[in-house]
């Protein structure tokens, strides 16, 4: 299987390339991709160093194409990818809500992928965390309301993010002011509720992802959902507020119970042995941390849940290989290479 | 009037020394206390040097007493101070849910702080500046469900939350790991679900704090409340995420007219201009940030919104001083000194 990273440079290449890695995907041949800028620089995988190319105008020999270089690129490139005959997944917005285009995490809606017309969507990060969580949730007891509270880490604008924090944060510890801008201010011991750009609703563009894109990956437009999304001085790894009104009432026992039996997902919620999810120990982990499980005190019946994930990882390179590699395991992958 | 500052020392009682120097509580004599340890120190107070003595066994000589020096202390000494005629005003949670004892927000309820047997009682840090934003919508509009998600700051935990929180990040800027001694878990570009002590039903204390308390300062026990008390790694000033369900539907205009004309709030709701509630702003500020105010997507007619405010000020010193000039202005407070 010949399989393409276009954006290896990025904080989401980084983790495709380590992802890859332990994958079960049979990647025979890998080729990297980036701006022009970074051409000629090289990356290791599997022990060898891959030298990155400047990603081309037209179609890409590769039979599956991990996209992680913005939407403008995606939206521009992916069409001649397609016709060239990869399979893209793509880890931008360009296409999620496309409806023919499925928006695919892989434990929920796997299935979704097989009916794609050449691009599979991975979606927003924050989504994908939630989606892990309150799928198995929605399935047994039906979710009619879900409100989000998030709790996002630099990681989520990519490297420059993660680096601004660490910079700026040593001038605060030095008595010098932080500056901004990768965010709209500063963002060391601050909190900025503004991620992505504001709609006319004062909704952000990243709040309405989480609406948008959760309805579509639960196949439920009737699900109402509300988020409050927010910048936190962490490195990586968002944390989720969730609050949940359910059709049939859920004990937390219930819950956890279902949750430990779910993919993807590591049911953290011993609080008396000071076990939660929290970014400390999310980070690095391939599996959602759910915790902090209890009866909801405004919906009889309903649910609050607290979530962390890695943002890098389940909220965008694991995904997009793991949308891979179900493709693989369905079948519907055959390495054009080989034939 | 004599005033005396219980737990002078501490990051509250260096606020109430700061908040009492530009307050209009005629403080013609001012007493500092705190443990035997902190005996003999000094702190500034309007040009002078005032000496800080130890904590007595009984009655204080003081017209007013500004108690901050924790629960058990409170419980301990407030009965002698209340029987030596003194007007205490504690920070502690020992009394907060007292039948007997007003708790109390000034903009919000301030004439039952007149109802006082001698304690009156100052908010939790996160109730009280939910309040302040929430009361005049409860009144207008009559809030059925309030769900909080909390972005507090290591100033909750005192002096010594946030010097752990600078020392620890100061660590892992140079690579060593992070302790964790004030916290249950480092704090560095962490974020830890867990404030206070966990109840059966899996909340915390702090979370049923926002419970209970808000419901005895808004003088409503059907209103139906959840929060998730979330420590992130903030130096001061708690942010919180806000949605209620209104009983008479409410359009974001019509909210922030309404705050706009409420004592106690600075709306900050220019999402184009950038501005919305965050700790950079309102740190240090007397008024709680109130922005990001949108109809809800999940209660027909409701609102979310984003607050922040400085957990010292109005989430404690500011508040209680503020108990006190309410009561200088209505009368109610007579010098003893004075006669």
């Amino acid at each position: 299987m010949r399989v393409a990273i276009v954006g290896a440079t990025g904080a989401v290449g980084h983790e495709l390339l380590r992802v890859l890695e332990g994958s079960t995907l049979k990647t025979d041949d890998l080729l990297l991709y980036a701006s022009p800028r970074s051409a000629g620089t090289t990356l290791p995988f599997g022990g060898r160093e891959l030298t990155v190319q400047a990603t081309p105008e037209g179609s890409i020999d590769a039979d599956v194409i991990l996209a992680s270089a913005g939407g403008s690129i995606s939206k521009a490139l992916a069409p001649a990818w397609v016709a060239g005959g990869s399979v893209v997944i793509d880890n931008s917005s360009a296409f999620r809500l496309d409806p023919d285009v499925p928006l695919v995490v892989p434990e929920v809606n796997g299935a979704a992928a097989l009916r794609h017309r050449g691009i599979i969507a991975n979606p927003n990060c924050t989504t994908a965390i939630a989606a892990v969580a309150v799928a198995p949730l929605h399935r047994a007891f039906g979710v009619r309301r879900m409100i989000v509270s998030t709790y996002q880490a630099t990681s989520g604008a990519g490297q420059k993010g993660i680096e601004e924090l660490l910079a700026q944060t040593h001038r605060v510890l030095h008595d010098q002011p932080a500056q901004a801008e990768v965010f709209a201010h500063p963002i060391p011991f601050n909190v900025i509720p503004h991620i992505d750009t504001f709609g006319e609703n004062g909704y952000t563009r990243e709040e309405m992802k989480v609406v948008w894109e959760t309805r579509k990956i639960l196949g439920d437009d009737a699900l109402q959902i509300s988020c409050t999304a927010v910048r936190i001085p962490t490195l990586r790894t968002h944390a989720e507020a969730i609050t949940l009104e359910l059709e049939r009432p859920a004990t937390p026992d219930e819950a956890r119970e279902l949750l430990r039996q779910a993919a993807g997902v590591e049911v953290r919620d011993d609080p008396a042995g000071k076990l939660y999810p929290m970014p400390l120990t999310a980070t690095g982990k391939y599996d959602v941390e759910v915790g902090r499980i209890r009866s909801s005190l405004v919906f009889e019946g309903g649910l609050d849940l607290f979530v962390a994930g890695d943002q890098l990882l389940k909220g965008a390179a694991l995904n997009a290989v793991q949308i891979a590699e179900y493709l693989q395991a369905q079948g519907a992958l055959r390495g054009r290479v080989q034939g």
